[in-house]
């Protein structure tokens, strides 16, 4: 019997966990990782396969990203600390959390370096293919209400959301010792209906890869706002300037005075296919559904079109009814020529801004929606 | 004849310029250079000598700090931008700026990487010795004279200076392409009477190195935010995020919600000896002048203190008359015993700070003002 590379792949992990290594699974901090793609061992990454991609995400098939060793947060005895420029410190404990209005949204996340192995040339961190982006279904309580108990002061700018993980930068400029993950969104993002403290994903409490026993998620933003292993809130009277949004997960501006190192906010439209794979074979002269998901963050997906000549010519895809902050599933057929076919999908998204045919290097490594096609051979 | 290093490295520039160089000599920009310490080839960056430390510093003695190739901004047709949040967009020519109320004020600057040769680790960036600091007599108008002509609206909050220099960054982030050198300041210091827009220093037109035919001139603060060759000058509403104030030139800061980098700002209290010199011999059992200047920024300088023994015991300098933005000389006597001696020099500005004993890592490679001690040797 000849096992393919994905088999192989696959049958790892579980011929390790055959083999006892109880200390390495625990590392992921309980991220499963069965027929993930590890983009780094330690702290775990892990990408899910592009045909995991669309509807909801099965928890343990829902990309993990970590910045750091991932700590372990007991809920047991867990307080939230809301402070700063707030009338009134809060201390709150998950019960405090689940007595008030909950509630439950479904929301993509995706890495703000979601393909970045496609940048040419490489860039600098993981070497994301396009599986890391995820859809689940998130339980817990509007940060809004939160701050609304806290009664945030006048002038309040920033909320800045604190994880408890925690490591050293070494990259330049490198922390004197450990600081904790951390990230400041606007008080209007904030207080949006789309921004959650989240204890349960997908029906389940929320797993220790994922952020437990509290995470933030921002709805329509890039991943790095929905801080995980969330311990304190601190509104602020200036806007924060964390590392992870002046060093790290910002992009060059130039729409002011002068250049500008902003932090990144909200998601981009991207369209992917999710089949055929890349230098996949197909049949010729065969109709052929190429499918794939699309999503644009705090908009709807209002077109997909499917190019099979490289992004010459464009048709229109049939797209799943579509609602922001969520995405939707797609398809567009063809039917191939013998010889090789270049398949692009361009997303566009519902205040009619499109995918951009060239990477903007102004976005670093970050923010990567251009078109990327996808080759694959008819035969 | 024996030359000393010393002598070798001032008779160089001599030989090289009689042997008739004039593309070499125009690449520093009219910096001339005769006895100053290059520090860098191209872009020209020279240091002073210690020996020149003190006064006013002549013009040609003055350290010169360039991040890019010098750009030749030609006096005739110049017109300086003020433009962004103001109520009326102002091109001023250099005649314009000269018929309104001049003043001369005189203020040190000294580069924020000054000291940084004494780092340890070794830190990136240029590896200044004591003298990347110098104090000039600047003539020029006040900033906020110019902004009241053009009316700052209300809700502003920085003033962008920028330069007409310009070049690529190469470091993490990259820009894609040339980008000015600028800095934003707040427009509190922008308004502040010691914030100039020069075009003479010593009582004669800015040199080409240092700026001309304009520059600005932030009295106390570290000399990233005298923006050279300056000619746009934007007030925005809100805080200006350019690379050389959140990549380059901003340190840790810890006081906040959390972590966060911060633009550099003050000048922070410095003495620096200079006599002896480091290395050198001393006569022993006689009565040694130990001499050197101090700065405090902002502030004046309130008491100068020397240790002869590497900092265990302290004895009060004589300090000229100071008074902020610009330093003072300084002496104290000392009678040393055969062996190796440890000077060091510790300055406490008028609101009683004092220079710290250890380096404090949060400040990367900026805003270097620890004891170092000057260690010679009395026989």
């Amino acid at each position: 019997m000849t096992l393919s590379r994905r088999e192989l792949l696959r049958t790892v992990p579980a011929a390790a966990l055959a083999a006892g290594l109880p200390r390495f699974a625990s590392a992921a901090g309980g991220a499963g990782g069965d027929g993930m793609i590890v983009r780094m061992q330690e702290p775990r990454n892990l990408e899910t396969p592009l045909a995991d991609l669309g509807g909801v995400t099965p928890t343990e098939k829902f990309f993990v990203r970590s910045h750091f060793a991932v700590p372990t947060v007991e809920a047991k005895g867990f307080t939230l600390a809301v402070e700063g420029h707030v009338e009134k410190k809060l201390e709150l404990a998950l019960d405090d959390l689940k007595k008030m209005a909950t509630v439950t949204r479904e929301v993509t996340l995706e890495c703000a370096g979601n393909g970045r192995v496609f940048l040419v040339p490489q860039g600098r961190g993981l070497q994301w293919g396009n599986g890391g982006v995820g859809n689940a279904k998130w339980t817990g309580v509007p940060l809004g209400a939160v701050l609304e108990r806290a009664g945030v002061k006048a002038g309040a700018v920033d909320v800045v959301l604190v994880g408890a993980d925690k490591g050293a930068i070494t990259s330049d400029p490198p922390s004197p010792g450990p600081i904790h993950f951390d990230r400041g969104i606007p008080l209007a993002k904030a207080k949006a209906d789309e921004t959650l403290l989240a204890w349960e994903m997908n029906g389940e409490p929320l797993t220790t890869a994922h952020g437990a026993p509290l995470r933030a998620v921002v709805g329509g933003w890039y991943g790095m706002a929905a801080v995980k292993w969330l311990t304190r809130v601190v509104v602020t009277d200036r806007p924060h300037a964390g590392f992870w949004q002046t060093m790290d997960y910002s992009v060059w501006d130039r729409s002011g005075a002068s250049p500008q190192v902003v932090p990144i906010t909200a998601i981009q439209p991207k369209a992917v296919i999710t089949s055929p794979e890349l230098n996949t074979v197909v049949a010729a002269g065969k109709k052929l559904t190429v499918a794939g998901v699309a999503w644009a963050g705090e908009q709807a997906v209002k077109s997909v079109e499917l190019s099979a000549d490289g992004g010459a010519m464009w048709a229109a895809a049939t797209v799943e009814a579509s609602k922001p902050l969520t995405w939707a599933k797609w398809t567009a057929e063809v039917t191939p020529a013998k010889g090789p076919l270049r398949l692009v999908a361009r997303c566009t998204d519902a205040k009619g801004n499109a995918q951009p045919e060239k990477r903007d290097p102004d976005r670093r490594t970050y923010m990567i929606n251009h078109l990327v096609p996808v080759d694959v051979t008819a035969k």
